[in-house]
């Protein structure tokens, strides 16, 4: 199926651009998931479909509550008999996608992140993990980007151990439709590790950008999801996210891996934005004085930073003032490193209208569309 | 000893007062610590002498690397054939820190800290950890207390075991001297956690701040630093600080902890600011979705941070602009919640006349003094 992209406007309150015929609105944050989990077992390898049919598919929680209807929108329950089987349904359905978000909003490109993996890579068992990664990435190209142009794959990895990633970014990584490789917040080391950069590797080889979202941290093998350990309630695991998000993007830059691998794009979705700003100004002051101990780190962190990690916008920061909001976005140097991500079907998502209050000209093409084509080289 | 107060001026740049006759500087971040820490064997229990005599006092590490003369300022070290012997010496001298800091600064107040017993609170063993910051007090007292009135000590605890914790609070936390509990950043929980409670009740009851400072995280029972397990480098390590602390914050405020106490306030040293500003925004925003699941968090949990919790000014965040740096610290209410703090010897410390560039004076007067004083009952 072909889609003429950029054909209609967004008309709605912040949208300042006319008629566009180029990619005018890419959306770095789109969930789809199976129905169920069994619906992957088709795809396993066949000693775990053996073991997910007589146990079902094992993944570690966390125990923290979401919110009702199991952290789905609850205006896309369409049976409230059946709010979960509903809930379940709208990440899983692509024709509910198609008409709530790519159509409604004229989207043009959404990068699929995933949900139903997200946990692999913090599976004990490192086989497990990555048959599992495999059999979602199949699921997802037949189901969904056969059916749509607009659709873009995060394709689903487990770091646990870098040589099955590594295959796997090798096996489907020169598909022109799969544009990043998907991880979890949680995990055992920060991504900068030199465990990690066999993955790093083979993701600039390919072209692919690293995404990191939140998802199962604190469950599995990733260990307490702050630098204090086990909070208690779920609002504080939200809060956690830009500690997480910190630590890694602090890791890449110490570790050089963008020396290493100079290719190689970080894009954090969901994860705030605040955190960003405070990062760069600590580490580049921070650095002046230790940069003896990490001499690989031949510029200032910012500098790394600004060229290679990209920030997702939902949940976008809520300041109490509009002149502290743009302070933050010049800060943050939005121009280049923020991109537009919705979290949809999420209950706390962003629509493209209402995420902004009305951007400049250049900002709002930056954000909606340049940084992120970019970022994926549409 | 007692010692006329603001008898004189700072002439330094930025200073905007004259001649103050009332308390106009307070340092609340300097560390003490003995010259080797087989000093405190006297002061300890018996069972621990004898071991500390035949092994040494053992304190877990952390592994990491700090700076060129165990993070010490290079320009109080007299004797350059002995630094590290020097260094020690620099927190470990009253009279250095009158010569180099009390006096040269007219600094009217000052906190101390502590240094030797930071990583009590996360040994394995917690008689022994009640034990060493019991002795570290009573060294602390005699040393330091007794020589100066402008000395305030922030006596050392072991949050480990809460019935010692509270034990030594009631042992000490009538002396008007005592004017706060001294806590590491490391922490196998965050510290809203109900594990906790009892320490905070007793530091209400004697109306004692509760003091987290840096210190020892990543060591012995603290499990690692940030969220996603231990990073390589020093410089990760400092990044770490703002991610804790806004752990622990999150946690104080999610857990109800200054409903259950509402004497209760709580100072974050050396861990920057910028994190307090996002947290505020973020947890605000969150709250209004998730309060249902914590129902005892009656307010925004803003206004809890702005009444209850308190912020270091060392280290200063370094935007890269004036106006950046001007609304940050309108966004961190700065009048209510900053105050100043100097974290002298180490090589990273901050005077009172350089932290900041010329400072508002109701302002400077809020930062330098009164929010102090107000924190600390003086």
């Amino acid at each position: 199926m072909v889609v003429a992209v950029g054909a209609r406007p967004i008309m709605a309150p912040g949208w300042s651009g006319g008629v566009h015929t180029d990619i005018a609105l890419v959306d770095c944050d789109v969930h789809q998931t199976v129905h169920k989990m069994d619906d992957l077992i088709p795809y396993m390898s066949r000693v775990y479909q053996q073991q997910a049919r007589e146990q079902g598919i094992r993944m570690a929680g966390s125990g923290y509550f979401n919110v009702a209807i199991d952290a789905g929108r609850t205006d896309l329950a369409t049976d409230c008999d059946a709010p979960k089987h509903n809930v379940h349904d709208m990440g899983s359905s692509f024709d509910l996608l198609k008409e709530q978000h790519l159509d409604l909003w004229n989207v043009d490109k959404v990068l699929l992140t995933g949900a139903s993996t997200y946990g692999a890579s913090i599976l004990p068992d490192p086989d497990f993990a990555a048959d599992l990664c495999r059999a979602f990435n199949d699921w997802t190209i037949e189901h969904w980007l056969e059916r749509d142009d607009r659709l873009m794959m995060a394709m689903s990895i487990s770091v646990n151990d870098p040589r099955l990633a590594v295959a796997e970014i090798e096996r489907l990584g020169n598909d022109p439709r799969v544009k990043a490789v998907m991880i979890p917040t949680g995990s055992r080391m920060p991504y900068g590790n030199r465990h990690y950069h066999p993955i790093w590797e083979a993701c600039e080889k390919h072209g692919l950008v690293v995404a990191i979202h939140p998802g199962n941290e604190g469950a599995g093998m990733a260990g307490p999801p702050t630098g204090v350990g086990y909070p208690t309630y779920y609002i504080e695991t939200r809060m956690a996210r830009p500690q997480m998000a910190m630590a890694h993007a602090v890791s890449f830059i110490a570790e050089g891996v963008f020396e290493k691998y100079p290719g190689v794009k970080v894009l954090f979705d969901e994860c705030d934005q605040f955190w960003a700003v405070g990062l760069m100004w600590h580490m580049d002051a921070d650095w002046k004085s230790l940069r003896d101990q990490t001499p690989w780190v031949k510029r200032l962190p910012s500098e790394y930073f600004r060229e290679h990690i990209r920030i997702g916008t939902q949940p976008m920061l809520e300041p109490e003032t509009n002149e502290q909001f743009w302070m933050m976005l010049d800060a943050l140097h939005a121009e280049e490193t923020l991109v537009y991500s919705s979290d949809w079907p999420h209950w706390d998502w962003d629509d493209p209208a209402t995420t902004f209050p009305k951007l400049p000209e250049r900002l709002h093409r930056r954000v909606f569309s340049e940084n992120a084509r970019e970022l994926f080289g549409l």
